[in-house]
């Protein structure tokens, strides 16, 4: 991997857990994000320019061996322009899908993977329309740029249709029927060169205020055939993009009565093309991390195993940090900080606590729940 | 750890693992080294001046919270110049024990820690006084800048004194017993600023041409007591020198009948008052690596756990790089290379393989070592 430098387009917590997977194979990172204050710029070289500056994008290309993104609102454009120069993986097609929840729907449906009903709203009659063929309770969301619960309104009845429209009219939109899920899980894969795929097992996410609060992996009481059908779905995903690296797909699984109305046991909500804050417990929790199979792929490295060594969970941390004394203190807990001002709703770390069963994972995660929500406070 | 800035003296490997271990607790880190070619040039801040440049090292040591040092002939005054201004952990006296070999075993008798008998040399007629006193076989060492085998030379009959004295009188020497010693053995230990001090399980050190080749960690049938042995070592030094951080003690174990001659199990060899080759493994192999554990413990946070995650074996890349794509490939095996240029006898690189069992790494490690000496060629 002698002199192998590869460009990361943004310079967030992602991209910094990537350059640390990838210094330990003998690799090397630059980074390009408008902020000069992203959590990478004490580890490797960063160049400060915002997407659409080409000139910068030209001197960000320079001497790279492949580009990736840790940030799917990349602009399409700019993984375009670097194309020209350097291989580009996840591909800039992948980018383009996830970017708008229409068009990833319509991915999902052409490749038989089931979803909530969803249909496009353009403007107000289409959201009648869209209404009257969904049914309430459904989901406005905007089409683009939709990300830790912005961008979206549940209208429950009609009286929430005129509150929505006010707040999100005007640009394309999305309505999708409101699911009665059981519980989100997610599925990371990873796809080499080579075209070999791999799985995590899946993972049980929760969210608090629309944003990831907790991970655990493997996900509790999971059917084995539910693991095998997200990584069919996966691999689908996967091979329809000719997709090169890892890859995270958010599903809802329906309990056994809905799944009776729906007929499907899982829905794909949306997908991330690029590692996944779902995926963070790998770090400690499975074999090989997201992250390192992440640049092993992009670089065409063999991929490593994806099995988790025992139980982990992931709890972020947000807004404000705790003191993280009494956190270190803790049996296989370990800490993880981005190096990022705080701010309400912004991610700046996460915890992961592993275990060697379940029980003794319930028991270290509710400290760790306790003490960081109580801290955020 | 807001704002904490930790700055080395030494910018090789260990202090780029260093690093890459300290990023996730949200440290930063400011490296000095007199090559601008250091392994760590591309992942943090570097000060490339000699030791002795006291300008230089005004510069460095400004802001940081603490400084530490990877390499262990850093020159003392280095060291006690920087104190004046920001603590140095571990403190400037281990340095100063370690960097002389007679120092070494004095202060190892001091603490009734049992050695090879020794003597001083430092001329012609002392070395006759002390080969009479210990007897050959024996190994005449120079006191000061041995590492990896140099500045050694084994006396096996009196034939070999004049060449040896040749090789490496002038200089202050010592003069050991030569030990029929089973097995080399090495502890890690690491203490906090609370005085806490935890040990990592014993492993097993093969080396060849003076090198660490290989590590094995817990060390295969190692008797309980054997453990608790050095661990009560490691705690008695730690406990001497007021230490922080992480020290590693080579120990030699001793074999029955050659116990009941020496009245001893364990001698000490040598320490080393940094993070240590022979405990790479713990990155993928123990619960807290031995580098967090020293960034941990000189930042004053408490030090994680020690224990092995399961079966771990450490191979060191020598003088060359085999490609890593066959080695990527096999299962929970971990490759890590230092960005430096190859040269015979160089550490390059290590890669540790994981396993369930003694038996699954015994079959891995052998893998890995034929592959790995194979194309050492």
């Amino acid at each position: 991997m002698k002199n192998t430098m590869i460009g990361i387009l943004g310079g967030g917590q992602l991209g910094r857990m990537l350059a640390l997977a990838g210094y330990p194979l003998g690799l090397r990172f630059r980074f390009f994000d408008p902020s000069a204050d992203a959590p990478v710029r004490y580890l490797a070289e960063q160049v400060v320019a915002p997407y659409d500056d080409h000139l910068a994008l030209d001197q960000f290309g320079q001497g790279l061996t492949v580009v990736t993104y840790e940030f799917e609102n990349v602009p399409v454009t700019t993984a375009r322009v670097l194309e020209r120069r350097v291989p580009v993986f996840p591909p800039p097609q992948a980018l383009e899908v996830a970017q708008d929840r229409l068009q990833e729907k319509r991915f999902f449906a052409s490749l038989n993977i089931p979803t909530a009903p969803f249909a496009p709203v353009d403007d107000r009659e289409s959201l009648e329309a869209a209404m009257v063929r969904i049914g309430l309770p459904a989901v406005l969301k905007t089409r683009r740029l939709g990300y830790d619960g912005k961008g979206q309104v549940i209208l429950h009845t009609h009286a929430d249709v005129d509150p929505a429209w006010h707040a999100l009219g005007g640009q394309p939109l999305i309505l999708e029927k409101f699911i009665a899920f059981a519980r989100e899980l997610s599925v990371l894969a990873v796809r080499g060169q080579d075209g070999s795929i791999a799985c995590y097992p899946l993972v049980e996410n929760v969210h608090r205020n629309g944003i990831l609060h907790r991970s655990i992996a493997p996900a509790p009481g999971l059917a084995s055939e539910t693991q095998t059908l997200a990584e069919t779905y996966a691999r689908r995903v996967l091979e329809a993009l000719d997709y090169v690296g890892v890859l995270a797909i958010e599903l809802f699984e329906i309990d056994e009565t809905n799944t009776r109305a729906t007929g499907a046991r899982l829905l794909a909500n949306e997908m991330a093309p690029r590692v996944h804050n779902s995926g963070h417990w790998t770090i400690e929790g499975a074999v090989t991390s997201q992250f390192e199979n992440h640049v092993r792929a992009i670089v065409g490295l063999p991929t490593g195993v994806t099995l988790a060594r025992g139980y982990a969970a992931m709890v972020n941390l947000i807004g404000s940090l705790p003191d993280i004394t009494m956190l270190l203190a803790l049996p296989d807990t370990h800490v993880h900080l981005y190096d990022k001002a705080p701010r309400p709703g912004r991610k700046l770390g996460h915890v992961t606590i592993c275990a060697g069963d379940a029980t003794q994972l319930a028991d270290r995660l509710a400290v760790v729940e306790r003490y960081v929500l109580a801290e955020a406070r």
